[in-house]
């Protein structure tokens, strides 16, 4: 009887099959940042290695998957030279019936948005145990806020008729606040029923002063790549 | 003959003027940033030392006006305590005949934006030079921007439709980027002609993922004391 692969196992498939299915030599990659997606940057890297891919720049969405990447000898670029890209590869926290994402609860979401929404293809690499019937009800949706009056962003952000009864806490890293790679704080909101308008809410957010991104990423999957039980399957808006 | 005052003393008429006519005992006060808005610090500050204002606390626009507040002997409260401001009064480095604002030539944009939306009244306080036929013509309209990627913020900036053909420039302190009280950078827009349509401007500017705040301070005006040649005078919408 086979042995029922681990969540390692399946985060690898899903992350070799991006690399194997959607980079071709000559791209410029978004490698994202997390569990799943470091295993998809360890693809890139051996198969640069073997020269089976080449003529390849990636950008990395954190200086965590930077040093990855620069530990596999992947050649680095910015966006600031190379603003589009012909795929970006990560994982996500949640993916709901339309692909659309939670994101961020690694906290890499402002840099993940920024690179993902600028690449041509933008291929999700999850387990099973990721995709929802709604967004919002697994676990965290972050929001990435100046720390400025921390407090009044998260009071404000309950008060939004869109996400109306959901809960919020400051994240912490120990006894003090998380700070993201890019000097800001994170708000994670809970909530106990889906969010129902997913756009109404990512819009009343962002329309916060104060508030510099959020963990709701919508219409951007091209593809989702999933892998469960009875193997690895692709999902397509 | 009488001797025309100079642009010092004009900011002070305003400034002064500001918390005469609108600060009373008791009151939530935003204290703004700049050469003008200090004027409105001292004399609060004078006025608390005297006695003829009193239960009255503040909440600063950034760490310069802070130092002074605390120099005078003015209570400092934080929104995260005193979400709601009974007035705030700024100075403001275009007010157009609508009293649209351009602010942030200072740098402190973001927090002068977080306190005054909050106020229920919001006094401007500028002399005559700062009156514009249009938004964006006297100097830069400031863009808070995220330090990663900075050039690709600024290069998508100057894509957007409603802000075609400006130009933008990275703001420097001496040799390096100039860096915000939030660890941000700004990005300066200049144009040549007034922003056909702010509120378009505003929305497409906000929209970009990377992209904190900008100095377009539209529909925020509860009047503007205006320091002229000929006296001083108050607008309002």
């Amino acid at each position: 009887m086979a042995v029922a692969p681990s969540v390692d196992e399946l985060k690898k498939l899903t992350g070799y099959k991006a690399v194997d299915d959607y980079v071709k030599s000559g791209m410029v990659v978004g490698l994202g940042t997390g569990s799943t997606a470091a295993f998809a940057v360890e693809r890139l890297g051996q198969k640069l290695s073997s020269g089976e891919l080449s003529d390849i720049v990636a950008i990395p969405t954190s200086i965590r998957t930077k040093e990855q990447a620069e530990s596999l000898g992947i050649p680095l670029v910015q966006l600031d030279t190379h603003p589009v890209l012909d795929v970006a590869i990560d994982g996500a926290d949640e993916v709901d019936p339309d692909l659309n994402l939670v994101k961020g609860r690694g906290g890499a979401l402002l840099r993940e948005k920024m690179v993902e929404v600028q690449a041509k293809k933008f291929i999700v690499i999850v387990d099973e145990s990721k995709l929802v019937d709604g967004l919002g009800i697994s676990g965290a949706m972050p929001v990435e806020v100046t720390p400025f009056c921390y407090q009044f962003n998260l009071d404000r952000l309950l008060n939004l008729p869109s996400i109306k009864g959901c809960t919020a806490k400051l994240r912490m890293d120990a006894d003090k606040p998380y700070v993201t790679d890019n000097d800001n704080y994170i708000v994670d909101l809970f909530f106990d029923t889906p969010i129902k308008d997913a756009a109404l809410a990512a819009s009343e957010i962002r329309s916060l002063v104060g508030i510099v991104e959020h963990g709701l990423f919508l219409g951007m999957s091209s593809a989702v790549i999933i892998a469960g039980k009875d193997g690895v399957y692709v999902k397509e808006p």
